[in-house]
């Protein structure tokens, strides 16, 4: 017997919102049908009903402060059970429609991660049972965000770790696409609600996507595009409520008409430290970062301006605002002296991102030529190969976004 | 080193009414601590959060008609999910309370049952493990109304499967006691909703128990007290909101003051089917009830009789009101035939049980001069060795109940 060659094996990962009731399950049933009657196989990934997660998270809060692994492990079998829901929810419409469907809890299969309990990562997927279900015509359906250690623990991925379940079932099975329908239809140039002239992307690079994801663009996880990366997959992120093309993920050379800037984010989830006239001498680095690697508090800017005489330094980082007072805690106990510390929750971070950082060194001068234009003062800068980032006023921040989307001739219509 | 001998082992398990919101599942928490500082081994089977049970259950059924097989397996992996956030809760709560204890998924023990989805039977516990935590210190906590078959499928044990689980945990474990804290606190005399003059009792036989569970003394799910008596495990049921001692399920030889009748209870849960003048030749029952049996109908009580010449016959029987329409349906069937169908479902049946009965004859006709005296009519009767059921008119059942506490002398204060 010839095997059918051009029948493709898709996919598709619903979030909380796309599953928020009946209704929209039946929704999303009717969407895997589709797919399924264009002669597909399909896989499906799926968030908790929209709301659940947050319940569950809220009342293992409320009974515990989750400071033991132990504890983690609890909180890990307590927030799993929302996917676990609505993937049988999922596989009972489907099955009512008269299409075979079967749900798999991640210890069926299983889907295997390190240990790390409340931010786990997939190790790996064994699918050779799904295989077989999805070579019958089957619909195989799996829980998003969750896993088991090799122990047979629970484990979940962090929030949004739906994504990251959805990419590396993609990975797993080889498959040819891994449509991620979510609520907005797929990636802007920038965030719409704030950049009217916003225009949608056909294509985006792993690597922009990911600076993308990491500045506050939340339509995808993370993690799932450094693993969307590492294994090739292509993800194509779309409206659960429109039939409307998304953006697809893709690798750079894929991308044919190749732009210098692809977008302009921005995050207001980070607050500003500044030491003012820390003593400089050798170390002091590691005098004040030390002491926060070791709290777990991840520091993303740094700014240091050396006083003429060389003795005197100020200091300005950034952390995220939930771990502010974490930080200042820190500090206290590393002993460090200094003149003054200021800190500052009122600011925002805006990026600028593309490849074209990469050859064309006038593209980080537009960005400050743009802002000085606007009067906005820049508090701190960072860079990386495609990026550049500026911390500025919050209260700037739909002005500057504006401002340099015109710049970089992103507006639509352009 | 010595084991200490006079520690004993025991299964707690607290119903959905007990674990409805954060505020109950701490209260189930100082109950279980309560225990463990008395000295003893805890293993707690809990329910889920009232309510949370009946919500999967209303969504599995707006999408399915639960038919097939496999749509009965789907929906025990939706329903299973309640109980897997109680018991993370507790091993979270107890936790936070410096008790060392663990939440053990059914999956992770196993917990094995057959494959008869929605209704299964536990076939056995794995308990290896879990003896090595409880010989720790540690405080096991283990879902009721769940398991997974030998292919590794969810299955649920049927509404109020949850006493079973923790009976058939109490055997595996071969704990000194089981005891189930429900709402109640304990079994009555009849139902003290309606009789006044109820009375808790401190002990009743298992046979007693398994006829008042069966006849809907809602306390306990009939198969619990059938595992119970099998593998005669001790059961307390008392009540979660009080320290009173409650009743105990004992072996008869431990009951010394020996009652002829235990209780009287009752049903509305029945429907009445009559067929009038019905064909009597050989073979007609097995023409009426074998494609009921086939339709999986459980039929109760059944009243046949026959005209003086011994042509035909009136036949009088109850099923389920829930599988009334099922009946019909199956009788339509059967090409049966009979001048006349009647049905009704505003009946009761009211049961008097006790192990007098097997050797005080005089026992029966009490019940029927009673109800005469009342002027209530009787409509069907059956019999078993302990118990003794009528059928009567449903606006009478508290006026039978009453009549027939006092009659058997249960009356508090006799």
């Amino acid at each position: 017997m010839e095997t059918i060659k051009n029948m493709a094996l898709i996919v598709q990962k619903f979030g909380g919102t796309s599953v928020a009731n009946i209704e929209c399950i039946r929704n999303v049933a009717k969407r895997v049908a589709a797919e399924r009657a264009a002669g597909n196989k399909v896989a499906v990934v799926l968030s908790a009903m929209a709301g659940v997660t947050n319940q569950l998270d809220a009342w293992a809060r409320e009974v515990s402060t989750l400071s033991h692994p132990e504890d983690m492990a609890e909180y890990d079998a307590v927030v799993s059970t929302g996917e676990q829901v609505t993937i049988g929810l999922l596989a009972l419409t489907l099955r009512s429609m008269g299409i075979p469907a079967r749900s798999w809890l991640s210890w069926q299969l299983p889907i295997r991660t390190d240990d790390m309990h409340m931010k786990a990562r997939v190790s790996s997927i064994e699918t050779k049972e799904l295989l077989v279900s999805l070579e019958k015509g089957e619909v195989a359906i799996v829980p998003g965000f969750q896993g088991i250690t090799e122990s047979g623990r629970v484990t979940t991925l962090g929030r949004g770790g739906s994504d990251t379940s959805a990419v590396a079932l993609a990975a797993a099975l080889k498959a040819d696409l891994c449509d991620i329908y979510t609520d907005v239809d797929g990636v802007y140039t920038s965030d719409p609600r704030i950049v009217k002239k916003a225009r949608k992307l056909n294509k985006i690079g792993y690597e922009e996507m990911l600076e993308m994801a990491s500045l506050g663009a939340k339509v995808l996880h993370t993690r799932s595009v450094e693993m969307a990366m590492k294994h090739n997959v292509r993800v194509q992120v779309r409206s659960t409520f429109s039939d409307n093309t998304g953006t697809f993920l893709v690798g750079e050379e894929e991308i044919m008409e190749r732009r210098l800037i692809t977008g302009i984010t921005y995050s207001r989830s980070d607050a500003q430290v500044s030491l003012i006239k820390v003593e400089n001498k050798p170390g002091i680095a590691a005098k004040i970062f030390g002491p926060l690697a070791e709290a777990e508090i991840n520091v993303d800017m740094i700014v240091q301006s050396i006083s003429p005489d060389g003795k005197v330094a100020d200091i300005t980082f950034t952390v995220a605002k939930t771990d502010l007072d974490k930080t200042l805690e820190a500090l206290k106990i590393s002993g460090l002296k200094y003149e003054k510390l200021f800190t500052a929750s009122n600011i925002a971070k805006v990026s600028v991102i593309g490849v074209g950082m990469r050859s064309h060194a006038g593209l980080a001068q537009k960005m400050f030529a743009t802002l000085a234009d606007k009067g906005i003062n820049i508090h701190a800068i960072s860079t990386s190969e495609i990026k550049i980032s500026v911390l500025i006023d919050e209260e700037y921040l739909e002005l500057a976004l504006r401002a340099l989307h015109t710049a970089y001739g992103l507006d639509a219509g352009k």
